[in-house]
């Protein structure tokens, strides 16, 4: 008897999962992700997947329903990948998975032979002379490793944002960096980097954790070292890219809107499921269920910002033309799709009790209060700071997302139904509150 | 008090812990991997990095002690690898992760642009009507699962080994296959195909399970799909290769000696730790500890078989060679570095109390004894064969192996230096047993 009733106790949890499977499968979340992968795939900045991506967009944001769907364009300095391939060729041949920087300037016809030079971080590199890299290539490694908050890629990802510039400045011909990443896969990561004033640019890429882990295995035998980079990626000057914006409007259009984003621009090595195809699901989603037992008092404004990866231009250029424009709150989906395991705020003193509320709607999600300050995404980042705008962060699990971050590996495989279910549910129960709450909304 | 007990417990079983790690990642089985993966890398058959690889052998075999260390040579029907690359063409634009299966034909120059016609498995394909797939590719996909013992990989390999000369046979311009392989990376698994007699060999490649997906999904979309391939690998003629031979005498030359087997070449898209460096550290560490506290009676000869990837053809050589000279037993390792879990033999009738000796010895290192019939691994199938040797299957864990096997992931980082010792271990336990029997070991 006891055993049957575990079993029945075990059928009726098992159909309950995959009920919940299936909803979450055709979910408005889930097909937004699974079908601009799938239709649109890789989308660069400025070229021609974005611009397929945006016209993707428009339909389906009208076809959800939403209203006053429109690209708002604008344009970005350039930048193409090219042929890229990577080998030691001394003291040991090896085959590097490499691949370019944003922004990296192209190798010579025949790539670019040198010596490579071991530096174990960032700080090793700032020590070293002046004109020392001199004809040289840069090899910077480091020690990231993965946390839920993500915290490790602030000061790890200076090695990708300012150590090429760093290398350069001291004469390096060239730079190779361990992938900013957490995963022990042949697949390097991408990302931007940037030249300081007065540098030039050099040929930069990133290599695999794997190949790193080789590299340094070579460089502790105190062999010279020496690579061949084919290094193609390049700028290519003015770009078009755009926003897509769309509106489910409120009950009362005087008062000022509640704007949430995701970016619909992706690197282009993967399918961007991860980063952030699912944040647009997950932003338009909750933005349709908010509107279920009644349209809210506030209106909804999506926004899918272009060219995030690239140099944050679609909020840059969002911030400006909407700068006058009245905003009660901002808040942006773009840590990947795992559960939502915290929410922190920015309010204003006197929205204490909002906060307060918001944070109880919350906790039966698992989700638990922060303490410390919402700063928002990327793409709302410039209209908080102009609006001096109210925020909420519902902050993801991001244990594995630099496991993915601007790999290859950035496919919709990767997305766990169930838990972009709960990201939808935390988004949606946040929405139904600040959307129907009439006062003002400070930030601070 | 019992705080502190704990305490001190812990304290001692941490410390127990890192020596056996420092002892492991020093031990032979561990610096043969690293540094034939190190020194030489990937190791394709009839390359100069096998014969590379040749060359470390030798000199690591002699500094090792080992004597009669020599090459033996022979040649292979050589197939080389080209650029490759694969792009979906319609009904959405896609670049595919692919990398050509061995004995693979190469495309024409441009490619080859073809409509895509979508299998669901191999029996599907064999469904299909001759002369129907005349001027396409055929892609074939499966449903393959990771399993302990491996097992999955005899009825899903040979969408691999048999599916590209059967869609060939229905008129097939090329074949593209999901990757035999259980990962979620964009990282395609190679491996040997082969043509059967009368048909022409096509451009054929596997693409990784992410890619695999995003294909099936756009199959049941029912809308045309069309591919660019590019896969440039192709036959080159014969080659050379050859197995290293190393032996350890034992105190009785008349007695016949027990073979141990690896294989020394790899497949040239990873660094082949996985696949068999580890093997080749494996039987050699326990070849040399079967020494400590007395030489055996037998001699342990040692065998890092050449050109075993594509076609065996170094066990085939060995086979061929050692025909006439008569074997005690036969064992190899080639399934990764993960622990042993099961035992199994093919032993006569009157060796059933040796092979309960060697069961119950390797019960304290968590082996269990099986109940199949033994049967050596690929590169002592022909002396087996030959001669009914005796066999002794040291079963690896291979939940995780075909997530690695072939491809850019076969690298040192995913030997785990614990694992790898408990295989050096269980093989240095049958090999004091075996190599100290006086009597005659047949096989059954």
């Amino acid at each position: 008897m006891t055993k049957l009733k575990t079993m029945l106790a075990l059928s009726a949890a098992l159909l309950a999962t995959t009920a919940q499977a299936n909803a979450s499968a055709e979910s408005v979340a889930w097909t937004i992700t699974a079908d601009l992968t799938t239709e649109v795939g890789a989308r660069l900045a400025g070229t021609d997947r974005e611009a397929a991506a945006r016209d993707w967009a428009v339909a389906r944001l009208k076809a959800l329903g939403l209203a006053n769907v429109r690209v708002e364009p604008f344009t970005i300095p350039g930048w193409v990948r090219g042929a890229e391939a990577a080998r030691m060729t001394a003291p040991y041949p090896h085959q590097l998975a490499i691949t370019a920087l944003g922004n990296s300037a192209p190798t010579p016809a025949g790539g670019l032979t040198a010596p490579l030079v071991y530096f174990p971080t960032l700080d090793a590199l700032r020590a070293a002379p002046d004109g020392s890299l001199k004809g040289k290539v840069a090899f910077i490694d480091h020690a990231m490793q993965a946390t839920q908050d993500g915290s490790s890629y602030g000061p790890y990802g200076q090695v990708r944002r300012a150590g090429p510039a760093l290398a350069a400045s001291k004469g390096a011909a060239g730079v190779v960096i361990r992938s900013i990443g957490t995963d022990r896969h042949r697949n390097p990561h991408t990302g931007g980097t940037g030249w300081t004033a007065g540098v030039t640019a050099v040929p930069a890429g990133a290599v695999s954790n794997p190949d790193a882990d080789l590299i340094a295995r070579i460089a502790r035998t105190g062999k010279p070292m020496q690579v061949n980079l084919v290094l193609e990626g390049k700028p290519v000057g003015a770009l078009p890219s755009g926003n897509v914006i769309a509106e489910l409007p409120g009950r009362d259009p005087a008062l000022p809107p509640i704007l949430v984003a995701c970016h619909l621009d992706s690197w282009d090595l993967g399918t961007g499921a991860f980063d952030d195809a699912a944040g647009c699901g997950i932003i338009t989603d909750a933005a349709l269920r908010a509107q279920a037992g009644g349209k809210p008092l506030r209106t909804i404004r999506v926004l899918w910002a272009g060219a995030e990866e690239v140099g944050i231009f679609g909020g840059q250029a969002y911030g400006e033309a909407h700068a006058k424009e009245p905003h009660a709150l901002a808040m942006e989906s773009d840590f990947g799709a795992d559960r939502v395991w915290r929410v922190q705020f920015n309010f204003a003193p006197a929205s204490a009790p909002l906060a307060d509320r918001i944070a109880a709607a919350l906790a039966p999600l698992g989700i638990h209060r922060g303490t410390e300050k919402a700063t928002g995404g990327a793409d709302v980042t410039a209209i908080i700071a102009k609006q001096k705008l109210a925020v909420v962060d519902l902050d993801q699990d991001g244990t594995r997302y630099f496991d993915l971050h601007h790999t290859p590996d950035d496919t919709l495989d990767k997305i766990d139904p169930a838990q972009l279910e709960q990201n939808v549910q935390a988004w949606t129960t946040v929405l139904k509150i600040v959307a129907n709450e009439a006062g003002p909304l400070g930030g601070n």
